[in-house]
């Protein structure tokens, strides 16, 4: 077996441990959606990722894949559009490198899908859920994902995204800003001041992060030996920096919102802690712990600003997916350029993979948003919402048990 | 090193993920029971798995391995049933392929051992269940396996099994009818036209979804790898048809449940999902994802129409482990004889299969069942159904704090 | 790729299931919590890893790795402490094997500060936890690490401890019980008999031990290859000999707990898997599996005598940390000697490694816990006790909607 291939097999079996992910995710969406609205969160997230599995089957992979549609600009060829076959059928499945890439986009467009979610959370519905899910997955994600992995212009550019900081999770994040937007607040959510709201579930929160920090190794390792000439040396690394981004992600965001409330608040540090795993993955194989440690630090001073400033401006944020996944991972992006000991204008070229995410992947998640809100409306109405969105879409909910004892409660 | 050592370490290392279906099962488990049985469910899955290792420790290892105990039929020596050594005193724990095979059957029998749990659910006693979970690791299970892994006439017909359908899903989704049909309905469950007993936290069974797709991927390939001829090229390619199979299984159950009921049905489509996954196990390295999409979409069709027939029939499944494993697996048997690509008669090979599973495995799992049942009784008592599994034979309840609070309301 | 690259390469892919174990284990304290200390406790799992790995990556790095300082006593000199570079400056991270061995014990001594949650868990405080945590990392579990692993004085008398039965479980015991020593009991603990103070949740409890254990075979089998001299051929193994030892240590304690209460205990249960698991690790590649299962069963019948003689003792551990991880480790470490097949004193040896355990690692952890406790007091006030970790040090509850409903309950 050559080295090539003992690479490609090594990123096969990171890729095994990458789906903790998408259950990690799902949980912690759970847990900050309220007791109502539980079972839904997750079987959104099971439903999301089917939907972006298909998606990707369906168009994705041939927006994705080589050759490249190129446009000519003073003489250069830039790669726009990828224009392999649909259905996944271009692909050598005899290849591990083919089908390691395909397969690995599969996941990723599945963790792009369910990263919204929690966003949407107890006003989103299923259906127009699931199209959205699926466009996501065959448009915007595919398209940059061809732009910055698949030889398309910014990869041309020599741009830096080893572990997905923003193919994976800016992208689900501007989504996450995308769907709050277009669905407005919770009903009650700006009634007494805002950050009324609390989730139905910390420990499903909490938890969810140490799942969810077990897969992200795996899939940022996958990504890093695919898309960033990373060698299997560089796993352990891999798994160091994400750790330590993660725990100065978190040990941050407690010492600031100590400072502030006068306690450490439980969901914030959650999102420090995730915040902090996301921002390492563009340079996870070329930094030391040193640096992974101070970016994560970094994100997670902020964080629980971001948080609150999109909360005084209106974006209601249950999971605060759009600060974790959105501004986590274009700093992450950015920080790759300052750390990589490459050519000195690197940070230019991540300006410019920022600037192609605002400015074409946030449209244009906006517009599929849009478009699937025409035909089938994305929010919940009214009544189902007081419901909640497990009596109302799945008739039945979450824990029938315990609300026979609430109802039983609220009817006194 | 050679290659085929490493396609050894390949499959071992994807055997590390594996016991993550044993988790996403047993939370599954407890989610589908109610309350008052929740941890028994959960202490069921750790003694079936504590007893289906010992059991194919102590017997099932010596019935599974070579060499074979042969009939002959016109000339031709048929194997049946294995004659190694007991206790794995024959196994040469240096070589990675021998240990291997070992290692994962371990664990395959406790998946076969923890699936019918969910079953028998709130009224299947721990003690009997312990040491039917060991006879069955050491009987029909270490049997079948060597019939269609081990050298048995399965396997000298061609048989194509890669991914457990038949020797894992199947034979364990059997256990359930058999023990189903064995304990009879719960208590309440026909009062007032059946259905009537949803599970305690749909958030269990929908999370434990998404960690048993996890598990069960490095299992799949892990099976493939050892007795499908795969090359750990197809690894990839089995985790995207795992997941394609799961997915569109989903889908299909989500459409089907929202048209017959108004509303999707969260607890069908987990089983879905499942059912999706498993049958795509047979033939997961021999077809592409749009084949793996097709056969996951027909039994997510056929779904709920069977788990209706079963309960209707006075099969009270509460997991629908019988439809999810039994039907999943016998579907994702016969699909591979369609899919192969091998001689044009393999379906009539998969028959076979199909017809060892019936006509054999399932009467010799009745057996063991019935034969536990004599000397100790499978049903619990009605006072204990009544109390509950949990206070019964564990002294406790699983949430004390909670049900505190639910007797304050149930005694006011 | 070399064979020693190789082994490198697969020991890495073990480590990234290992993750697992935190998971498994932050979710176990939370069910041996009340539900008024729930998010603390994963919260805590997530600051006592971060605060580890800073620990280590600060000042743990340099005690544990080359070179040694040595103590020479009759010609001979016995390594005593690493003087390598802090701020893990001087591993090769080009090198696999390094960062590995880094990678590794950074995982590790997340575990050792995992460990004692549980037994500390409704009143210890979360800032002195932290530092602690940081502190044990860097000073008894590194220096420990050094003499066993790092080349020091344990290492060239030849002690065996390839899955972390001494340096990760046990180390992590012994903090427990000098914790809990420092902390005392709970409020109410001792009111009526002991014994009095149900964890709230024993699915989390449960399903835990799942998680765990997958964890568990990940992080020893990247172990036993680091410093164990195993090779890859041994993995499948390590996993079995670890389900072995979890299931007879589950089985005997099921057996033990019957007989002499009557019913099994759920808890004490759990208890018994986890300590068979962990007893197995420091001889896991060498033994075969029907000793795992006698090691496993022998901490399993002592498991619930020792609970209880601790918990009369007025050690109140909520968890059973100090029997499972302590007496586990010390008694697999024991039996290491006992199976070993190489020079006949090896128990000599072993006997060295638990005086040492016993000798100096916990009279430095105590002496830590107390210099923290001297500017931090380690116990949470008697008022805040009563309100609940999660209330007085968080602000809010796990469970908000559900306490909601309680508080109406007891405020009736």
């Amino acid at each position: 077996m050559s080295t090539t291939d003992l690479i490609a097999l090594a990123a096969a079996l990171c890729l095994l441990v990458a789906p903790l992910s998408l259950a990690g995710l799902a949980l912690m969406n759970a847990g900050f959606a309220r007791s109502r609205a539980a079972a839904h969160a997750v079987l959104s997230a099971l439903v999301a990722t089917a939907s972006a599995a298909i998606g990707f089957l369906v168009l994705g992979c041939a927006f994705f894949g080589a050759p490249s549609h190129h446009i000519t600009v003073h003489g250069t060829p830039w790669g726009i559009i990828g224009s392999a076959h649909t259905f996944l059928r271009g692909v050598d499945f005899h290849s591990l490198n083919a089908s390691l890439t395909a397969g690995f986009l599969l996941f990723a467009a599945a963790l792009v899908a369910v990263i919204p979610l929690g966003t949407g959370t107890d006003r989103w519905r299923f259906y127009p859920m699931a199209l959205s899910s699926a466009l996501v997955a065959a448009l915007p994600f595919a398209i940059f994902a061809h732009w910055i992995w698949g030889g398309g212009w910014l990869s041309q550019l020599g741009a830096i995204d080893a572990g997905g900081s923003s193919a994976i999770a800016a992208v689900g994040g501007l989504s996450a800003l995308s769907i709050t937007w277009l669905l407005g607040p919770r009903q009650g959510k700006y009634d007494d001041g805002g950050m009324a709201l609390p989730g139905h579930n910390m420990v499903m929160v909490l938890f969810g992060c140490l799942l969810t920090l077990a897969g992200w190794i795996g899939l940022t390792a996958t990504s890093a030996l695919l898309f960033g000439s990373a060698t299997p040396a560089a796993i352990p690394l891999i798994a160091a920096n994400t750790l330590f981004g993660a725990s100065a992600g978190l040990l941050a965001t407690l010492w600031v919102t100590r400072s502030r409330y006068g306690k450490a608040d439980a969901s914030l540090c959650a999102n420090g802690f995730l915040a902090g795993m996301v921002a390492v993955g563009a340079s996870c194989h070329i930094i030391v712990p040193v640096e992974a440690a101070a970016i994560g630090l970094a994100i997670g001073v902020v964080l629980p600003f971001s948080v609150e400033c999109l909360d005084r401006l209106g974006f209601d944020d249950p999971s605060g997916a759009i600060t974790v996944f959105g501004l986590g991972g274009l700093w992450g992006t950015f920080a790759a350029g300052a750390v990589a000991q490459g050519h000195p204008a690197q940070w230019l070229v991540q300006l410019a993979v920022i600037s192609a995410l605002l400015g074409m992947v946030l449209p244009l998640t906006h517009l599929v948003h849009l478009l699937v809100n025409r035909f089938s409306p994305q929010r919940v109405s009214g009544d189902g919402e007081q419901t909640g969105m497990d009596m109302h879409e799945l008739g039945a909910g979450a824990y029938p048990e315990l609300q026979q004892v609430m109802k039983d409660q609220f009817h006194r």
